[in-house]
């Protein structure tokens, strides 16, 4: 095995249905965007990587792909190289405000992170060996992933109810939680909070807690809170939860809170890049942080991020947006191959309803996946899904994820506000 | 390629003829130990690696050895649990006082080490890549080293006078950086200090300015100095120094100096382990770390090291102890694949005369070696090489490294000091 040269690279944009999943600016449209990214070899190889699929991000991804025919799979440094050679000094911005601010360095992470995975995949199967052995090999057989909870409506306007129903207090939340830990036995619990004021949020933890009184909780309101919300939830939460998750925005505002909480904080939003670290860990903003290769720059650089996080002492868990199999597949690697993953890992696939873009997706025993050790990555994309997938992309006409446009589109009185409460 | 089971696991420690280079707390032997480390895999690869011969660490190398057989060479991971079960919860102490304090978790990395890098070279002879290509691809097709100074003494006590000469005053230390430059085109010049009281070794760097204007110089004094005597000297070297090389004991130490000092400080005294770095970082200590696989626990974490380093805006350079071409060719592998590699290397291999392990070890053209795109490694142990040294190991009866044992059995008045001025 000696060259495995990329002879071409496609980027697909696809849509799937997403239920109307609430949060702090608003709500989940009908169709999630994903990119599906694949990487071919003159030998007939091809790598998978997935990613966002708003457009500008699109843009990105399909200028580097122009420059990646010839790369050599195993040369990750060229990768970067010619990614970032691509896409200049640009900063793509954030796509839905959710997973943090944006930057240049984090854009050209964003951009890397599927070709990345793809190039990992390549190499696995060239070589006949999984990905997880190509970033130190694991230390698990099998990766932990939490019942991610949503508030939702039990339907798109207009449309039939989804198969989860309605979940909108306390009691939604908790018979939400049942179904999916029936269906996939999760063994911890999140709650995507600041949709509700806070006190409404703690009672669904609370009946979270009497439901399911063995499963660690977490909460997370996307900084829809201020520091003194942000307090005052954390005291009534004190032993109910194991880490508040980005509660409130900035590194200083999670240090001011830090101080005070009894449990960890853990974000996505206020760490978001490797820039942010030295900062977030001097002022102790943060206790957990939520490694996520798909911003955090691919595998190998979020197994670093995670040495990172154990040499300060920070727990390291892992981030989600909606996705599909190529995504979880990488998950599960990254997962098997970092031994400072301290907390199961966040996942949006039960919201997906079975739609995916390979053929045999990795599934759920008892909450967690088994790590493949078949080569590569260990799924095939399925191509009639693909296709699809990609005109209901075209047919949808969503091109960003907006969250709050749509939900000023059912409801003109809406408004996001930075720390509603 | 799939399963690459270790079956045999061989230990070799050796001697090679030292020249009597002078430092802070002695003298080096006329016998330099190494450890050998070979993993063998069912189907006749063979893995190498190279590290520290003292007796305390061969025991633990053995003690680990014992314990890889069956081990799959891409189960890093793997590797790793077996070494911290062979060795349990030992803290071996340091070999030589030069290379910082030690403790349990650096223990454990340094005899990690070895085996990780003959297991990078088993993985990549097996699938026909280059080491470098398993840590992320090359950045750089040659790594610059650096012209490691010493005062010497013209021969050993007894001895016919080794082809350096003497050098115990500027016009010595001039000549020897040129016959230095002359055979290997070093273009950065490294002088070990901590022999002659401050002044002298300034007079020196200033002979070096004169003779070489264009080149980097580093004066590394292994902590002889207070924190006010260093300070004196940095201030007496401003400009002519890329950096101070830990001038002083200490974090504490080394942050009150850096705090004065013009030219960044750099380590590998009180910086040696991943525990070390937030504090060191907090307090502004050090602006350079001297990396070094040997005890950094091998390639992959090295990398990380790195990158850790550019996260908190640090440099990178390269620590060496007296070594052969097994340790130059995996240096090499790490300089190719670290971008933040930002100083050139040290090493000791102009002192060993040409002696080595491997068959062809890679050589210096301009001051850099040209990184091997073979697979694994890129060089072969020479058998008859190696169990020549082995003999050497034997017949010289030295098990320890010890330089300040030897130079007292030549100066019974001859003390060490911590802080000598």
């Amino acid at each position: 095995m000696s060259g495995l040269e990329v002879t071409k690279v496609v980027v697909t944009p696809i849509a799937f249905p997403d239920p109307p999943l609430l949060n702090a600016v608003g709500v989940h449209q009908p169709w999630a965007l994903r990119a599906i990214v694949e990487v071919h070899t003159g030998d007939g190889l091809v790598g998978l990587g997935e990613t966002y699929g708003d457009r500008r991000h699109l843009d990105l991804l399909r200028r580097a792909a122009a420059q990646i025919a010839g790369l050599d799979a195993f040369d990750l440094a060229g990768l970067r190289r010619r990614a970032a050679h691509a896409i200049g000094a640009l900063d793509a911005g954030d796509q839905h405000g959710l997973t943090g601010a944006s930057s240049q360095a984090k854009t050209l992470l964003r951009v890397f992170s599927p070709f990345e995975v793809a190039c990992l995949d390549l190499q696995g199967q060239a070589i006949g060996r999984p990905v997880h052995d190509l970033l130190g090999g694991k230390v698990r057989d099998t990766v932990p992933f939490s019942a991610y909870l949503f508030y939702k409506w039990a339907a798109h306007p207009g449309a039939e109810p989804d198969e989860w129903g309605e979940a909108l207090d306390p009691a939604g939340v908790v018979e939400q939680a049942r179904m999916m830990i029936t269906r996939y036995g999760f063994r911890s619990i999140k709650l995507k909070g600041g949709v509700f004021e806070p006190d409404t949020e703690i009672e669904a933890i609370r009946a979270l807690r009497d439901a399911f009184p063995d499963h660690p909780l977490r909460l997370d309101p996307n900084c829809a809170w201020t520091v003194a919300t942000s307090a005052g939830v954390a005291a009534k939460t004190d032993g109910l939860l194991e880490y508040l998750e980005d509660p409130t925005p900035s590194i200083a505002g999670m240090a001011e809170l830090a101080a005070r909480a009894p449990m960890p904080l853990a974000t996505n939003m206020c760490v978001v890049e490797f820039a942010h670290l030295p900062e977030a860990f001097a002022a102790g903003a943060v206790g957990v942080v939520l490694a996520d290769h798909h911003y955090w720059g691919g595998l190998r650089l979020s197994t670093q991020l995670a040495t990172i996080c154990q040499t300060w002492g920070v727990g390291v868990s892992m981030h989600s947006n909606s996705h599909l199999g190529i995504s979880l597949a990488a998950m599960t690697h990254l997962g098997a191959a970092t031994p400072q993953l301290s907390y199961a890992a966040d996942t949006h696939t039960p919201w997906q309803s079975g739609a995916d873009v390979v053929e045999r997706p990795l599934s759920f025993v008892a909450g967690s996946v088994t790590v493949p050790d078949t080569p590569g990555l260990g799924v095939r994309l399925d191509r009639d899904a693909l296709a699809r997938m990609h005109e209901d992309y075209v047919r949808s006409g969503i091109t960003e994820r907006d969250d709050t446009a749509y939900m000023k589109s059912l409801d003109p009185t809406y408004e996001t506000r930075p720390e509603r409460w």
